[in-house]
């Protein structure tokens, strides 16, 4: 097994307004519109995907009930180069329709970060890492 | 904001068990061993990252209660390159001690894929789609 996630896929309750939130909101590149049904955004290799939620739970089986209530136990962090960055994103989610859930702060390990959440509540942390290097791709780089 | 996820992070409910099961048994590249407090693994550009489930929840504010019982909402996509290699990584996330929840299979969009779920629940689909095209380093790649 190679070491890659090819997909990250939030099933979601309005995928038109989701789309809107990740495509127009934050600016993430697709081609998916309104109407269809499944948004793919091709990110920096693993992509994001967003399918409705009781699709999403009848793909992988009939008994699979989706409980997505309350934190789900999963993050997505989004790196940024500069500290100030941090804020503008959370500034820029929360104008897209997210709700900001933790502002832009000095965090313990040395960082900056914040959290907002996206229209079906799923989390996204917001970090500046003063020691992260970035390469060509803006991927952070991980000694593996 | 560009369009970029830096890390999903996963939160799990016995760091060290999880570590082996996506080191030792997926075989993701790590420099985590048994006793550290996260681990990272670099992948394809998106990192992933486990860490305490409860320090987690801590991470984003005092009022966040996880419940990740049942299925999330969230799934995460391995793609392979060859229509047999689904079966080959499900049975290795078996051996590893993942539980396989839809076994490898033809499924309605034209592809062959299945499910496992990790040692806390987490589902991961392994999937093989006859179009799909590889960049260089393994990822997908969609126009976007």
């Amino acid at each position: 097994m190679e070491s890659r996630i090819s997909i990250i896929t939030l099933g979601v309750s309005d995928l038109d307004r989701s789309i809107r939130f990740y495509r127009d909101g934050l600016g993430f590149r697709t081609k998916a519109n309104e109407g269809d049904d499944i948004a793919f955004f091709g990110l920096n290799g693993t992509a994001l995907a967003l399918y409705p939620l009781e699709k999403l739970a009848e793909d992988i089986g009939p008994d699979i009930r989706p409980s997505p209530s309350g934190f789900s136990g999963v993050t997505i962090a989004h790196n940024v180069r500069n500290k100030c960055e941090v804020a503008a994103v959370l500034s820029l989610a929360e104008k897209s329709g997210g709700v900001v859930v933790k502002q832009a702060q000095d965090v313990f390990w040395g960082g900056h970060s914040g959290y907002f959440t996206d229209p079906d509540g799923y989390y996204w942390e917001v970090a500046w890492a003063p020691k992260a290097t970035f390469d060509e791709n803006g991927n952070l780089e991980f000694e593996g």
